[in-house]
């Protein structure tokens, strides 16, 4: 078996070696660019070690993996264009770099070649399923995408739709990577389905928290701006849970400070912070990341291979989730 | 055998049945709008036609037909963004009807679900073929569009780089629609590739033959207005010839049309339309239509399958170059 740490050099070693067409260099440029600013791999990781629970030949799929990888970064590619981000991991989006009509086409032909990485495990009896469960996927990204911008003008967001938003955006892809690793080893529509759920409670659970670091995290370890999401009034689990805990003037503080888009960071994030921690929302939060974790963990311990082979991936998702294992 | 009218009925019957996830109506309003207004769904009539040389059952294969006729449109919608475009089939384009982030969204969607569609037909046992020629037709046209963007700020575009360019954006569609259907249907790897050539040298023809209806074409039957390449200095294979042959005098006129970014349309057209005419552009565009056209038509001739098979296939490429047949 493999450890992840080996899968995401395997990963690595690949997305370095593709090839694009020299003739239309402004079209790959940007793809180039984008697949070398790096990351974690986290979602070609997650597939290989769910085929690997099964079968020891990594490399037969690793173009699958090579597609959600592309397919993932297409998506950041696209959002960053649609939120008019000027950054990603440390460098300029693509849309700054370059320009609108280069983000949208540079885009659209990475979206492509996720399906063309994707089709050359068409050698699998297998892969029919797993182009499918893919099609799903990132269909249902584009749905939880569109959600997120609908959330921006709307004042009536519950938690209950918020979940489901995450659930589009982040959870789908994680829970997807692994039901394909699975279903191209052969595994058994249950497994199949358990990895899914795995992978579909983790990504609600690091979705929370990373909301959670986004007020409370360490700036130096968590890498983004802290408060962001304070700042652009972001209808998130924990701002939805505040706005229905709050009465009275604390309700009142809340809906000023939500109120005024004149408001300096400097005061409006440690007052709305202090408005969660008095409505116990941090603790709130905690408790439900924590009920999902345990849940992802469920799935996984339900997955019928030897538990020593469950080993890798139990703490890979103690690793995402920044814990201890 | 289907005529060619039977077959754009079943695939507008199609169209008009796709389901849409309510649950995201700003995501999938844009693409049932897009996908209603119409067209005359050559590329879906084209697949079910190559398929129906050989097999009497295209309903097998319909998915396919519409996954492409999406994809056809998914590329309309993103180039109207990038150009900026208000009008589209005498409607508002979606950036313009909605905004450019519901045509950017919208437009991945409709990729997707062209990938959804095409999938559907996974049942077949040429499918992976079929996916494969899909994949490399969607990726050229991206090349294609990038290109044609390319040349907007060059001024040593070659024919031959604009022959090549037209074949991607407008010919490999056409081309991959007649492979995929006689894929699909079993047919032999020879007549696959002829088939292939014949709508790959169609569509040159076809696209030189709409330059020349934008200068030369009657306003009321080409439904665009006429000139519109001229004001925009487009490089088609009439300005990139006539910038060639254009000497002394002459070449002096064109490029002082060309550098006149205020020039008036009701005098800049005409100008450069007679600047053509001396220079026997038109004649030269025509001839080479007539020239792409008859190679398009032997490689039809060259197809495996009896006379009257073709019959509708000839006649459909004659009525597509506005021919008496």
């Amino acid at each position: 078996m493999y450890k992840s740490k080996e899968l995401s050099d395997i990963v690595n070693e690949h997305i370095s070696k593709l090839n694009f067409n020299p003739s239309v260099p402004r079209l790959y440029e940007p793809i180039s660019y984008v697949l070398g600013l790096g990351g974690k791999r986290i979602r070609p990781v997650l597939m290989l070690m769910s085929y690997n629970l099964y079968n020891e030949s990594v490399d037969e799929i690793i173009n699958a993996a090579l597609g959600l990888e592309v397919y993932h970064n297409f998506t950041l590619l696209h959002d960053d264009l649609m939120d008019n981000a000027d950054m990603r991991r440390g460098h300029a989006t693509v849309h700054k770099k370059w320009d609108d009509n280069t983000a949208i086409l540079s885009g659209d032909a990475m979206l492509i070649m996720a399906y063309e990485q994707m089709t050359k495990v068409c050698h699998s009896q297998h892969f029919n399923k797993a182009l499918s469960t893919f099609n799903d996927a990132t269909l249902g990204v584009c749905e939880g995408q569109q959600l997120d911008m609908d959330f921006e003008s709307r004042n009536d967001v519950t938690t209950d739709e918020y979940m489901e938003m995450i659930r589009l955006k982040t959870s789908l892809l994680l829970a997807c990577a692994l039901k394909i690793g699975a279903q191209l080893a052969g595994a058994s529509e249950e497994d199949c389905e358990s990895l899914y759920k795995f992978g579909e409670k983790m990504g609600l659970a690091f979705q929370l928290q990373d909301d959670l670091l986004d007020v409370y995290g360490d700036p130096a370890v968590f890498g983004k701006n802290i408060g962001g999401d304070i700042m652009c009034n972001k209808k998130t689990y924990m701002l939805i849970s505040a706005s229905l805990l709050a009465k009275g003037p604390i309700s009142e503080d809340l809906k000023r400070w939500i109120a005024d888009s004149d408001a300096k960071p400097e005061e409006k994030i440690p007052a709305v912070t202090n408005i969660y921690n008095t409505l116990g929302v941090k603790a709130l939060c905690d408790e439900k990341i924590q009920a999902l974790f345990s849940e992802s963990l469920n799935f996984l311990d339900a997955v019928n291979v030897p538990n020593e082979r469950k080993e890798e991936l139990r703490k890979f998702a103690h690793t995402m989730m920044g814990r201890k294992y």
